[in-house]
């Protein structure tokens, strides 16, 4: 039985991961860059550390969860990296969503010192990191899976096994293209209801109540028609998921011309400033272009 | 109360739509360009007629479900056209998608005589319409309209009135413009998962469980996992609707970079002569570009 | 030898047309909508006529030179239009670029008359227009094109005989797909020089000087740089040609997913209000977007 | 007076523009990885060196001209590299299409060590560096520049001062995605063109005729019509160069919708195996979507 966790990257996610971690009855260490974020933590009952390395000597399983590749090797390499406090058998849980690439990196790094690695990224974002509703996508070997399963189902009610790693990646990028794709067709079609006089809440609703259905429509549908449009996803992130997938994709030699439409609204958002605002204002590129604003 | 209805125009969608108005109570007579399609009206008890003027003449209500704008045009006007059987007070509903341009035609010639008009297409497809379970959109008169709610929720449980002629069919296309780029979102995440060696299953299961989770995902998923295109919304249909979208966003001077994404791979699946299957073919260009099936 | 000329349609383009058949030697007749446009015509030495009825009555040969489809039938059918004037042996040019339907419905309105027909649109803008030097690109039979090919040359240097009735429109539509997909790329190309801080200048030698060197890149590109946006081929006019080659690449099934991403820019430009600019205003779209001018 | 010149990347381009520098007068070194391609210079008259390193001992200007970043990063650094063998006032010219990053890396390099570098990628492909016929952008110190001039001039008659470090490779990147663009346009027009039954000869006269005449479309056109592949701009090598494109846009946000469906047709040739053919088989894609081939 795990008893003993590591959490570094306390960001807009992996906060409230690592306190559904915490509540899940773990002994908790935490390290973040900056390391206000940890105070909370250390005020609640866990161990707050001052590098990778320490707080992985004292963990079995140590969960990252930080925001690109360049953070990553930044936790895992060096004098006091991951990879430093890192024994025969202890476990590296990566849900960070990065490239395959980066991902497989890491993993042979982990494995090289003995240890176990994980693949896992989550899908979902702020409210659902809360509920502790995520989906795991996982990568990695069965056995290494089924070790910490009741863990990261702290996190995430689902868990779903993908493959070696890193198939939990791959699945992430899969999920990503959707969920840009979906964002972008929910503004063409509110941004033609507008434009044609038709009642947004209407449209919402006849999106929302047949074979189209997806919740993230009235979800995100809502915020647009609020002029909510505060980050759970991102903009940038979503770029930045979006530019993983254009590069794996080409990897593979496969045309993806939707999610490239998609990808061009995406740039075309963060030109307009939206980067730092929640995917929803997507919608905001058609509102520019046509002077008509979709909101209520 | 309305006792007598005609209906005009018994293909895929219009024949289980007949039956459903008839097993409603209703007195039906019917009319088709081939007559054949007719009998098995009259055996049931309902009336063929051979021209929509002699049919119109008989009813109170006279519903349309033909093919495009051509056909309309061909049942209502000349000496034997619905126009020509029409007096003051009946009621035309127009469940066919059509170009708003031909919807508004369509609505003034049929005001010019007296009638009443309903502009009524209906979101979506064979299964629905047998079950009666379509969303019919709806623009008109609310005066008009609540006369003929009863007649219409047998064949749609949910009847939504959009707003003036013709936002029934303004309505119809946001639906239309979200179903093609669904469609083509899905083939392009099932074509990755498949590119990159996930369980297609898995990959449905994924997207199907979080806010992702649209119905079309997992029918039309199944569909092509099984390479079942038997069409229920066909490709053809779908090209037709979606140049309806293109041509009234242009008209609004409102920019669709992913719809017309979406329109090109609906033209290579034509040009690859899938026009006649199910839209859910549209993974077949993928397919065919990358040689590799995503079917199980 | 023909002698006696029609012109019907004076715009930016028809203007220059008429009055180099008239330099041509030719006795030329005019007609205009709104008949302000004949009186320097008239001044000059040519007949304005009150009717295109009248103006073929008198005419071996009528130029058509309108701007829709909706115009070329409102010039062509009717009490007082072409075909009431019209008697055997007469010739009817169309230089309008109407749709391939369009051109063959007013070829056989013609020749149901027993005059003859010449398709033929042209390719270039005004400043060609005014120094004779369009190119013509002409369908119809070889025999009624070479008796009508002087008065062409008048016009234009290069007539290019494109095969039968409506081979001169295809080849337009294959020709303003070009120049569509041509000036967007250039407002792209300028568009990321400006961003990565390059003179614009230098930009133009650079794309000028080798294989990709299109007279059109130089005129345009200086034109974006003096920010003179006078239309010379307007916005609307690229986009209504567009429409035209989606339709009938549709019809074929053919896609074509540059110039759909094209057609969503001019779209797009036109949304932002610069549908009766120069088409070299795409360029605005990307400025307005990234709030960087690419002017000098 | 620079009199000796080292020589590294000796692959299609590298070669003969190799050869152009010996014809100028230059005393010349050669480094290649693959040994075999160095023996035509050693046996007329050049020198061939088993490491960049000592090549560059004995040069004053090292050339660069390799594939990628990583071949870049394979003959500068380590042991052996280029850098190894550098000494205070040598040059080194990368001539390699690389990203901007990477060209800024080696520069800083280069300067670390006392050397002056010039980043100078050619626009140009296999026959124009045969000719010497080069365009060479270049960036970097104008005096550097200057020093050096006379040998890029054995190389490409033209030789732009597009600013310091990295505008040589950022005019490079717009060249580039004209020319995909370009290609891809070209292959819509004539796909168009063979859809409506024109002569593709005659297609190519229009377009070569006025102002879209870029002498790309004659060359590419006639290879096209001749079913000539051969490469001398590979598929891949487009796909690289558009990737590059594609991410140095996307760091200063700027949208470019052509150039995004550009690249996906792109993906698309290389998903049909044609990625190392020339770039005019982009046409393929469309031949093989709509089971029409252009070829004469």
């Amino acid at each position: 039985m795990i008893e003993r966790v590591g959490f570094i990257g306390l960001g807009a996610m992996g906060t409230p991961m690592a306190w559904n971690v915490f509540r899940g009855g773990y002994e908790l260490g935490v390290f973040n860059r900056s390391p206000a974020k940890t105070r909370p933590f250390a005020e609640g009952g866990a161990t707050a550390y001052s590098t990778p390395a320490l707080l992985t000597a004292d963990s079995e399983v140590v969960i990252l969860m930080v925001t690109d590749p360049e953070a990553l090797a930044g936790v895992l390499y060096g004098d006091v990296g991951v990879l430093a406090g890192l024994g025969r058998g202890k476990t590296v849980i990566n849900m960070s969503t990065v490239s395959p690439e980066a991902t497989r990196d890491a993993a042979e790094a982990v494995h090289a010192e003995g240890g176990r690695f994980i693949d896992a990224p989550v899908s979902g974002t702020v409210k659902p990191a809360e509920d502790g509703s995520l989906v795991v996508l996982a990568g990695g070997l069965a056995e290494d899976l089924e070790r910490v399963r009741p863990l990261l189902e702290t996190m995430g009610k689902t868990v779903v096994h993908c493959g070696d790693i890193p198939q939990g990646t791959h699945m992430k990028l899969v999920i990503n293209l959707m969920l840009g794709n979906l964002m972008q067709s929910l503004a063409e079609g509110m941004s033609l209801g507008r434009a044609l006089e038709l009642d947004p809440q209407q449209v919402l609703a006849a999106i929302g109540g047949g074979p189209l259905g997806a919740p993230l429509f009235q979800m995100k549908g809502n915020n647009i028609l609020s002029g909510d449009f505060a980050k759970q996803f991102p903009m940038d992130l979503l770029s930045k998921d979006l530019d993983l997938v254009s590069d794996t994709a080409g990897k593979v030699r496969l045309p993806l011309p939707q999610t490239a439409a998609t990808r061009e609204s995406v740039n075309a958002a963060r030109a307009l400033g939206h980067g730092d605002e929640d995917m929803a204002a997507l919608i905001r590129v058609l509102e520019r272009l046509t002077g008509r604003e979709v909101r209520d």
